[in-house]
């Protein structure tokens, strides 16, 4: 039985990220997000605050995947220009969007200025996404999901999105860890990952106090097969008397 | 003088970026390395252990930058894939590099397997980047570079890169923060980056103990602009009565 996959991309979007001085936290908490929705992340593209390239992203990731998540540019300063990009994108005109301006009217009240109340233009069309840390929402056109840079508050949407993004099975996974070079098991791991159908084996290797290590992590849809290829793993690294890693490192 | 600008792409490679396991820390250590060397990186992408995924992208990047850069997928095992997938889409055939056979013979001695000797698989004609960490070297062919996926790796390979790049004039940056809602200052903002040509100003808000915050982050290859437009910016926050904030937070 061969289930349908449903796949998700992302676009993070900030001069900061590529710059170098913003380090992106948003990337792993999405795919495992996405993960426990039955959705796959399969891509991620950074790219800086720039009418083009962002346009050209989303209408590429559009074009590929079944779900797109943007991150950054929906503050209300000049630099966050995504609305307007992902419109031009789409073709679609820009205007307040009254549950918006409502929203930002309860959190600013008399302080509600321009600047603050450019937070609530979105493409038209768009339904919004609640954001429960600051007020201004996210937005929601179909699949695609316009949400902030700032890690708590891409949580707080993603909070408010749960459980309604249709998706198919999570992929589950197990960690078996050795203390070995990971060239010294590679034939076992090819070997384990071939027996089994839908298993998929990665090596990551790890160096601490000296010692070399590796986690093997195996992957699945079914808990069956990684049962009994973990199992299968670990019989055979403990032939090998290779020493176990407590705990995933 | 509009001096030309030299431009670079990121592709990371890797199943554990994607399922969100590995947090990617090659990124911003990429892009601030890059800018000494006067190269702006200017897209990421982050693909999955997949042939056709990781060929598609090398294409798609080789044909928009200068320099492209790929992360992970070269080690023993079989879910590292870099080599081939690099070499099919570039139309290249693969076969041991004899200087890395070399340099693995010294690394491993009577233990070089033929996993090991993976490693030295290289996409025809290319040249070597030493690897003083670990010995297995990244790859070179003209200007798309193969690194590692282990950032203390990948760092040793820029180390070996170092200066051997052409480049321009590396981007400047300087951080003027403040305790104040980035929307109460956003107009002050596109007013000071309008008035200063090549200047960007970024606005990243954030929030500690209990306070509101945000650091503008200047950007301008000159540093007469720099100083002038940050100067610019302090005097008129202070104008206002804000706060500046102590260090880059």
């Amino acid at each position: 039985m061969s289930e349908r996959v449903w796949t998700a991309a992302l676009l993070i979007i900030g001069d900061e990220i590529l710059s170098g001085r913003t380090q992106d936290r948003n990337l792993a908490v999405l795919a495992r997000w996405l993960n426990t929705q039955g959705i796959r992340l399969r891509e991620a593209r950074a790219v800086a605050d720039d009418m083009e390239a962002i346009g050209a992203a989303v209408n590429a990731l559009r074009a590929a995947y079944d779900y797109v998540f943007t991150t950054g540019g929906i503050g209300p300063t000049h630099d966050d220009i995504t609305v307007d990009a992902v419109a031009a994108a789409l073709g679609l005109g820009v205007s307040h969007h009254p549950r918006a301006v409502e929203i930002l009217t309860g959190y600013y009240g008399a302080e509600l200025t321009d600047a603050r109340l450019r937070m609530a233009r979105t493409p038209d069309g768009a339904e919004l996404i609640e954001n429960a840390r600051t007020g201004a929402p996210g937005i929601r056109l179909g699949n695609l999901f316009i949400l902030a840079g700032v890690p708590s508050i891409v949580q707080s949407m993603l909070d408010a999105l749960e459980g309604k993004l249709e998706g198919g099975q999570p992929m589950l996974s197990r960690a078996v860890g050795a203390w070995t070079a990971e060239s010294r098991v590679a034939d076992l791991l090819r070997r384990v990952e071939k027996s089994h159908d839908g298993l998929a084996i990665g090596s990551y290797p790890f160096w601490r106090d000296g010692r070399t290590g590796a986690n093997f992590v195996l992957r699945s849809v079914d808990e069956a097969v990684l049962c009994r290829a973990s199992d299968e793993l670990k019989a055979a690294l403990c032939a090998m008397g290779l020493e176990p890693v407590d705990g995933e490192i």
